[in-house]
This record gives C-alpha cells, sequence and structure tokens, in this order.
C-alpha cells in the first residue's frame, strides 16, 4: 500500500491517520511494542523522516511512547484529539452530566480524606470571587477554579488529570451560561454549603451537597431542552 | 529567544513543549486565534516548516484547530498527552474510583433514557463472556465492553467520549486483577442484576446496583492497601 497525500492534507497527516487507524481498531493493544520505522516505511511506501514525524505526532497525543534503544509501544488505543472534540460537540446537558459524575464522587472522596490546606484553599477562592458576578470571564475563571480544588481534595490522581482536562469545556458553558438570563445564578451559599460539607468528613453529605449544588443548572438545563 | 534542541529531543519536539507551555499556562485562552506562522518563527527563533510541524502535533492532540484561511485557534488549554501518561501513572484504586465516578452516574441516567437495543447489547455481551473467566486477556475485553454499553445507554456523548479514552486503563486494571489471587472475581450475577436495574427504569436501583457491583474490588484494594 503506498500512501498519497489527499487534497489538502500532508503526508505526515495520512501517515498519522494510518497509525491512528491501527491503534483504534484495536490491531496494536496497549503495552505492544509497534514495527520499526523501516518496516512501517516499507509497508506504507513512504520515506523513514515521515514515518519518524507521524509517530512524534501519536506520541505527543499520549497514543504511543518510545523508549530509547527498545523501540515505541502503544499507549492507548483512543484518540486524545478526537475525545476532546466529542466532549466540545456534546451539548451543555451532557457536560453538565459529566460534571455532576465527577464533582459528586469527588465531594464524596474529598470528605474522607481532605487536608485543611484544601479546605483553606476552597475557601480563598469564594473569598477572591466575591464581588465579580458581573465579570462574566473572570468569575467564571474563579469558579472552575474553586471546582477543580474540590475534586483536587479527593487526592486521586486518575480523577483530577480527568477533571483538569475537561475543565476548559467546563469553562466554557459556565462562561455562557452567565450571560443566559434564562439560567439560574449560584450564589456563594451552597458554594460555601459544599465546602462545609466537605469538611465536616461526611462522604454522604457531601456527595449530596455537591448533587444539589450542580441540580439547579441541570434542571434549568433540562427544562429549556424540553421547551424545545 | 532562539529555541535550540536540547539532548536528544528534535527542534520541532522543543518547539512543541513551547507552545504547549504557553497554552497550559493559559497564555492563550480556548477560542483565541494564535500568532501567524511568520510570527511565532520569529519569535522563537527557528524555521517556519519547524513552526508548521509543531503546529500539526498539537491540531493532532486535540489542542489546536486549523480553520483554512483563518489562522489557528486554541480548542484546549490542557494537554491530553499529559493527561493520559497521568490517568497511567495513577494506582488501581484511583483508577477504580473515577470508574466509580463515571459508572454509578452512566447507569443512572442509562435507567432514564435506555433504548432496548442497549439493553440487548448488555446481555449478548454476558452471554458470550460465560465460561471465558480462565482467558484473562479476552474476558477483559467482554467485561470492557459490557461497561462500556451501560455508559453509552446514558446517551450522554461528553460520558461516553471520557469513558472510552479512559477505558485502556481499565482493561489494563482488569487484566491484572483477574491474575491476582487476592482480588475477588466478580461473577455473572451482579452484571445481570445491574441491567435488569437498567431496565427497570429507576435511576437510584441502577446506580445503588453498579456503586455495589465495583464496592467489591473497591473494598479489596482499600485492604491491600491498609496491609501495605
Amino acid at each position: 500500500m503506498a500512501l498519497r497525500a489527499a487534497g489538502r492534507q500532508s503526508l505526515v497527516d495520512t501517515v498519522v491517520d494510518a497509525l491512528r487507524a491501527q491503534l483504534t481498531a484495536g490491531e496494536w493493544a496497549v503495552g505492544d511494542r509497534i514495527p520499526t520505522e523501516h518496516a512501517l516505511a516499507e509497508q506504507l511506501q513512504v520515506g523513514r523522516n515521515t514515518v519518524r514525524e507521524a509517530v512524534r505526532v501519536l506520541v505527543h497525543a499520549g497514543m504511543l511512547r518510545s523508549r530509547q534503544g527498545e523501540g515505541t509501544f502503544v499507549v492507548s488505543c483512543a484518540d486524545p484529539g478526537e475525545i476532546m472534540r466529542g466532549v466540545q460537540r456534546a451539548g451543555v446537558r451532557d457536560v453538565l452530566e459529566l460534571r455532576i459524575a465527577l464533582e459528586a464522587e469527588g465531594a464524596r472522596l474529598a470528605a474522607l480524606r481532605h487536608e485543611p490546606a484544601d479546605i483553606a484553599r476552597m475557601r480563598e477562592i469564594l473569598a477572591a470571587q466575591r464581588g465579580l458576578e458581573r465579570q462574566h470571564e473572570l468569575y467564571a475563571d474563579y469558579d472552575v477554579d474553586f471546582h477543580i480544588a474540590v475534586v483536587e481534595a479527593a487526592h486521586n490522581a486518575a480523577l483530577s488529570a480527568t477533571y483538569r482536562w475537561f475543565s476548559s469545556s467546563v469553562r466554557e458553558a459556565l462562561v455562557t451560561s452567565l450571560s443566559d438570563e434564562r439560567m439560574p445564578f449560584i450564589d456563594d451559599g451552597p458554594h460555601e454549603a459544599l465546602v462545609d460539607a466537605i469538611a465536616s468528613g461526611d462522604p454522604e453529605v457531601a456527595e449530596r451537597t455537591a448533587r444539589a449544588l450542580l441540580d439547579v443548572p441541570k434542571r434549568a438545563v433540562d427544562a429549556l431542552l424540553a421547551e424545545g
């Protein structure tokens, strides 16, 4: 099979697409070593430099990893670029529901594992945010920081990484919602209540309080969607 | 500032790192247009081809998007490669807790939104998996497929994309756990119970059943960690 550049796409992009297709199709599993640069160049009938560049793209995307002298290994068969675009194409309701999933569990675990510094950080952000309600961009920055602080208090690396990755979509949805008269504004009260619930150390109460906070915009979005 | 290739890293990698640092530092916000190839080449004192290659890397990683004739725009300030590595460095406990977050909420929403085909798919996978308990790799494939089917029945694009992205870590943890005598084996029973709970249409019951299923390995992991 000789690959050719299609339309405005460069040959490197075409090789990236070909390798990614093999990865997402599960042709190579996580942990497998992929064929050498030389073998791939032969298989795809392109130059070794083109293969090297394409592999670099997939290393940066987190799908492959190169180990000096050992070769290149599969880290993930999922394409993070495509997934990020998927989350961004998802509607406000979907983003809100993903937030509920991550933040309700985050608050539950935070109640069990928080350190005093975590609680101090949350209160600090709420204090800094006070009075900025009309500056939507800035207010959204603080709000995202607050919710990141809640999730980080769970001291779970996988949860934190996923929430951070997703937080730029959260921020975008927040800015939109702050400028939308039909969306409820959530003031300090429920945020302070969430900090208190986490500080109390009761996971059930913390989860319930996190859910209650996000249930307000969720019900508003559901109502708007039902209106059509 | 003139960038130079450091050690075994190529100049393109160095430019990728420089641009990514500006993105993760929030120097450019989501939606912003980044400077032109020409301006970046001048700023970093490298050739335009090097800049073009570096931008390509970040487009594939889902951080930038190029629009024909309009320029290159910021899609996300989070680095998916780094986050994927973060999730993979996270321990078994962390991955399990992230699963609980996504699957408990997934099951809750699936109870409300599933279609008959979703339930049929879950039962089909459980039937195909029966008797394969000793073939760990194959068993894990079916198990991951089952849990993806549960999350997909929520019909939430953001939740599905995140769960799929994360499912290769789930698979790895499963294979390890299946080969570990100290970890409990979860048979058909709780899986069938979860399908029934989702099919019943009651979100509370579905969430509780999803939690109960994952609570078994969670308690085993917590006990192993407590032993040290």
